[in-house]
């Protein structure tokens, strides 16, 4: 794990927030090619949950929302930890976190056995809106994206003239006040959450769960994490929430253990019920078809877009072997990440830097590409560090422009370059206008 | 303004948020093509800014940051509003929002003149990091995104190996306590930036200042405000931020009034200096040419993703008239978007919907050309309330499947389909296996 947060930082794809002034826990910062590679993890959710179905819609709640939407949901009340101090070192502690020695119960920072009962700490982050500092005034930072989602059933469903089953997705942070931010990015206080509410019949619910389960698994392949570091955990009765009837957790092999990636939970009525009750607006739908009035059921697959990132960059890093400048083996480091969500997705060379036909003509292909995906030019160093470079951030593959493009040793490769493959480091000799065409149906 | 509100409601572009508990003041939801209005705008933003310059590459900070940026910055001192206390009937008001009567202040609200005096108001929302809550974790939700941009300047800088003048780019939500939100979603409490920071020599700050209100007057037009409607004030000294050299608002007609959409400002080595004393590490660019150490100037685009939106919903908004199902003359609400951020590009439509091969052919061209854009289909309804339904929110194109695709009429017309222009309502023919070629051209 320690090569992976050090490449995250030396090439930029993970910095710690705020880190000249020390970081803050739990925060993190994206760096070029982190923000890159998270856009196109998202684009991609985006891409197959909404744009390419029919039956599902998005939006985009506020992180701030009325008080009244986290009473109704049960945030206020019961989302929290239990928390101890130790009267010794008074350090704060999750009660789940001390250590037990023969059923004493110490503190995992001093040893010391002068702990307070455990009482329950909200996780939600409180914030004061308007200019007076009150209970009137109180609201908090979303834990979740998905009651933006339910309290805005309604008006989606009207506006959209969508019929049961359908969904509403939505993409954006939440914020949890994690006792113990730890694992890199994976638990984090601030975070992203790619998350969809699939609305049902009462009695259609399980197989909506096992639909999604199976649509999700095939997700996590399709951006390239194989199938055998993915687990589908079916959450034991006792470890669900109590309105859930039945939930799955996939499941990733991390180097720092199987965690968690995404929940996919059948959630009843419960969510939608509650803001009824409390709202006192209905949140019924009519089915044309019965007359028949009810609130929906609802299935959710609730993504993690930062430990989805982290995976893809765990899965991605590899070491294997790779001849240096003279030839001789040297250790290489490449993220193998799939071409649809690698950060860049060509580099392009010329050959050397101080031949201007050959700057001109590389610069002519970035002109080219670009309109259809994101490059990047480079001239510096010898072109088996500049491979190197790209290889280490995962850039599926490199063109370059040598004098066979230019014509000056066989006219017959004239406006050809070399495209060459991260993985394996094989050539192919392309004409510079088939480019865009190879290049694009390699990395939709 | 009421009508553009309404519509806005009416299609699912924005909805207050947490509206079944009477919202949230100052906060916003995007419904299901708010979402897609905004993520095309966003997208474009990012192609032109990032994706297509070799001098500026993208992050991504977080919202909570250590409260010793915002010490640094001068937030935590100055980012203040003047308020007052109405003694009368408790109203919170802005100064500059009181009643002059001949000199004589009152309240806007009961007319009361019994007013405390005015004292700073911060308008940074506070929260708690961490299990206690004490001055040592306190924090605030960013106010704006630049900030994450200068703290992490060096290691940008040093994983992107870029030389002067390069920018960095970034999208994101900030979030400020306004006392009065108003103008629909024009002043938020909380609200999205698209800000690039351009650093360079100081010598150049004045021109780069010039060259990117240039650039960002031209990347309105391009997303289809009219020229004229845009305004490229220079604001006055005495207006300007104590630090900054130069400053254009590039302001926009709203229906209720010239408001900013952008503040394009020439922000000296101020904010780079700022951190650099506070946070004791260099900021500070190696100049390989001329062995200098220096901290760059920077110039400072930063546009409202939201203002920006609900710019172009107004820009767009227009009434004409088309004739109805019998030939009558109706008022015809249209969106003129843009077809590059219309949030639907192209619906698509089988003539009936009870005609099995109208409908199988019209699903077979949603399928054709959902790997390029959005896509709708619609088979509910006369064609003509169709047309009327995809006017309103502003999609540019229709696709009918009719008879004569089927080549029921004439052979030659078979796998042909009519092409239906939104704003002048023409229908050309053309081939179906010419629509995604036709259409990628416009929508780009």
């Amino acid at each position: 794990m320690e090569k992976i947060v050090s490449l995250c930082k030396r090439r930029g794809f993970i910095f710690q927030s705020s880190e000249i002034y020390g970081g803050l826990n739990g925060c993190w910062d994206y760096g070029p090619l982190g923000v890159e590679l998270k856009r196109n993890l998202k684009n991609y959710w985006w891409r197959v949950m909404v744009h390419e179905r029919d039956d599902i819609v998005g939006m985009d709640g506020s992180i701030l929302m009325n008080r009244a939407v986290w009473k109704a949901s049960g945030h206020e009340d019961t989302f929290t930890d239990p928390m101890v101090d130790c009267r010794s070192c008074k350090a704060r502690l999750r009660a789940d976190q001390l250590i037990d020695k023969k059923g004493i119960k110490q503190c995992p920072v001093c040893g010391g056995k002068d702990l307070t009962t455990p009482r329950a700490f909200n996780l939600m982050f409180k914030t004061y809106v308007g200019a007076t500092e009150d209970e009137s005034s109180l609201t908090y930072l979303r834990p979740e994206t998905a009651q933006a989602i339910f309290v805005q059933f309604k008006n989606v469903l009207e506006v959209s003239r969508k019929k049961l089953p359908f969904g509403i997705a939505q993409i954006g942070k939440a914020f949890r006040n994690e006792i113990n931010p730890r694992n890199f990015t994976f638990r984090s206080r601030e975070f992203e959450q790619m998350e969809l509410e699939y609305f049902c019949r009462a009695d259609e619910g399980m197989q909506w769960l096992d639909y999604w389960k199976e649509e999700r698994l095939k997700f996590y392949e399709n951006i390239g994490i194989a199938r055998d570091n993915l687990h589908a955990l079916t959450v034991p009765d006792e470890e669900r929430a109590f309105y859930s009837k039945g939930t799955y957790d996939i499941e990733y092999d991390f180097p720092f253990g199987r965690q968690e990636l995404e929940g996919v939970a059948y959630r009843t009525d419960y969510d939608l019920s509650q803001h009824q009750k409390a709202s006192g607006k209905s949140l019924e739908y009519f089915d044309e078809e019965t007359k028949q009035r009810f609130v929906p059921h609802v299935v959710e697959p609730s993504a993690g877009v930062d430990r989805t990132v982290l995976a893809l960059i765990c899965e991605a890093y590899s070491e294997d072997e790779a001849p240096d400048e003279k030839g001789k083996m040297e250790t290489r480091i490449v993220l193998r990440f799939h071409p649809r969500i690698a950060p860049i997705k060509c580099a392009v060379f010329p050959l050397l830097k101080n031949k201007e036909p050959l700057v001109a003509k590389a610069k002519e292909i970035v002109a080219l590409l670009r309109p259809h995906m994101y490059v990047f030019y480079d001239e510096t160093g010898a072109i088996g560090r500049r491979y190197r470079r790209q290889d280490e951030i995962g850039t599926p593959f490199g063109v370059t422009v040598d004098f066979e493009t230019l014509g000056e040793k066989d006219p017959a490769l004239r406006d050809t370059v070399t495209l060459r493959d991260r993985d394996s480091m094989k050539q192919e000799r392309v004409p510079v206008k088939d480019l865009p065409g190879i290049l694009l149906s390699r990395v939709s």
